[in-house]
């Protein structure tokens, strides 16, 4: 706990702490967080520190700006539980013209033992004409001000490295969207994606690995009633687990783009969650 | 505020308030927070309820008992929108040897305005057995301490009402079930029924109408894997809305169930958003 005293003499103000309880329809049947509900937590926690800092959407909505989030990118050695309760410390690793990375550490409440850490992207778009903004001059660049530099608060854990290429081989599911998928835009929202990628896996998938790392760039919008197409196929198989790629496709086969467009590709790295004997 | 202080004398022992903030991701295109959401924050709250008055699951299960919610039934004059602090009073209207009745009222934490009420019925099954227990007799009849009888708080909603009998015209979705749906036993999660159910509903039904009142029955298992057969269709139009009867079955065809066992019923009254003119 040396490391978080520290955090405390540089300026706990640049850190938001956001905490809630696992709740019993937020575990999975193997009894651990479910990955979207995680997701949904970060993206909470965000809000509230960009907020409580004059940059939260109610704010930006005023002056027509949203925030859009790019990449995401969630690495734990250990699950949250039915019941734990759990911390997330949030704040900004740099801020550049069109992109800022926020981190995130995610720990049990009591304990104080670290579950893992998060990595996202986000763009600052106009709301009317779709453009991004530089968040450099927004605010005379108040956004700065809160830049904690990865020297004084490391995230350990790597960037983003989704490198996806589906091949022919890989295999696809086609995915209507209804009511339950979409956000208060009508866009599909950015959780339901990793919902569905992750049911694409059959039970015994969960049975056997458990996921160490989970990558997902959001490419394009898609709306209610779009019809998806989720690609998915093993990339390589590593000595204590396997490696996924996944992407969602929409339009699949309209004429003028064959290959239909990308809305959101996604790397997954699984662990087993026992060593088999060799 | 007047009767929140007669209760207050009552014994507020054998009320839980629960409360929580509606979050972006948990609202719906309109705005409003989603039905399903709803109930889960109300399986909480029921849940702390138990818990903290010794009949909580983890109680129960050392004893090899679950609770099972077998109805629920959800009425709001006014839906909670994004940003909106929650509060959510739950307590039990009355024990019988099988079933306890359980409310909920639903306020908005600042206000004080009331959103609306809800109505719940639960068994207790030995999870070995799968046989109901008698909750009259179960630790000396220990439940019955915090039964609060209608006339001293009241929840003025109807009870269930839903006469389901689906004909032979309505209409038919058939529904693949993943890892997403499935809560820690491997069963389908109560709240998934709800979300897959208003997911037969196109975007114009939310656009013209909001949800008054949804009563949903429990009446089988389904597990991971299983396909799911969702039945819909309109029961009757009224002067400011429609009824619609809603059924999920499954293994719908199967030669010694040609009709397909029947998983939850459920009724929706939709209310216009708006009255048109005559």
């Amino acid at each position: 706990m040396i490391i978080w005293q520290k955090e405390k003499k540089r300026g706990m103000d640049k850190i938001e702490t956001y905490r809630f309880t696992v709740e019993p329809f937020h575990v999975d049947f193997t009894g651990k967080l479910f990955m979207g509900v995680l997701g949904n937590h970060l993206l909470n926690a965000a809000g509230h520190h960009s907020h409580n800092r004059g940059w939260g959407i109610d704010h930006l909505n005023e002056a027509h700006y949203t925030w859009v989030l790019s990449r995401l990118c969630i690495q734990l050695d250990e699950w949250p539980r039915q019941y734990d309760e759990v911390e997330v410390e949030t704040w900004v690793e740099s801020v550049m013209k069109l992109f800022t990375e926020r981190n995130f550490l995610i720990r049990n409440a009591k304990t104080g033992a670290i579950y893992g850490y998060a990595r996202s992207i986000w763009a600052m778009i106009d709301v009317q004409t779709r453009q991004p903004a530089n968040l450099l001059t927004l605010k005379d660049g108040d956004i700065l001000r809160y830049v904690i530099p990865a020297e004084e608060k490391p995230c350990p854990i790597e960037k983003f490295s989704a490198r996806v290429r589906m091949s022919a081989e890989a295999e696809i599911r086609r995915v209507a969207t209804h009511y339950s998928d979409v956000d208060i835009n009508g866009h599909i929202n950015s959780i339901k994606y990793i919902e569905h990628l992750l049911d694409l896996f059959p039970r015994k998938q969960f049975e056997r690995f458990h996921i160490f790392r989970f990558e997902i760039a959001y490419k394009a919008e898609s709306y209610l009633g779009d019809t998806l197409y989720l690609l998915s196929e093993k990339q390589e198989g590593i000595i204590d687990g396997e490696v996924y790629q996944a992407e969602i496709r929409k339009h699949m086969g309209r004429p003028e783009k064959p290959e239909g467009e990308t809305v959101v590709q996604a790397k997954i790295v699984w662990e087993c969650v026992e060593l088999l004997p060799f």
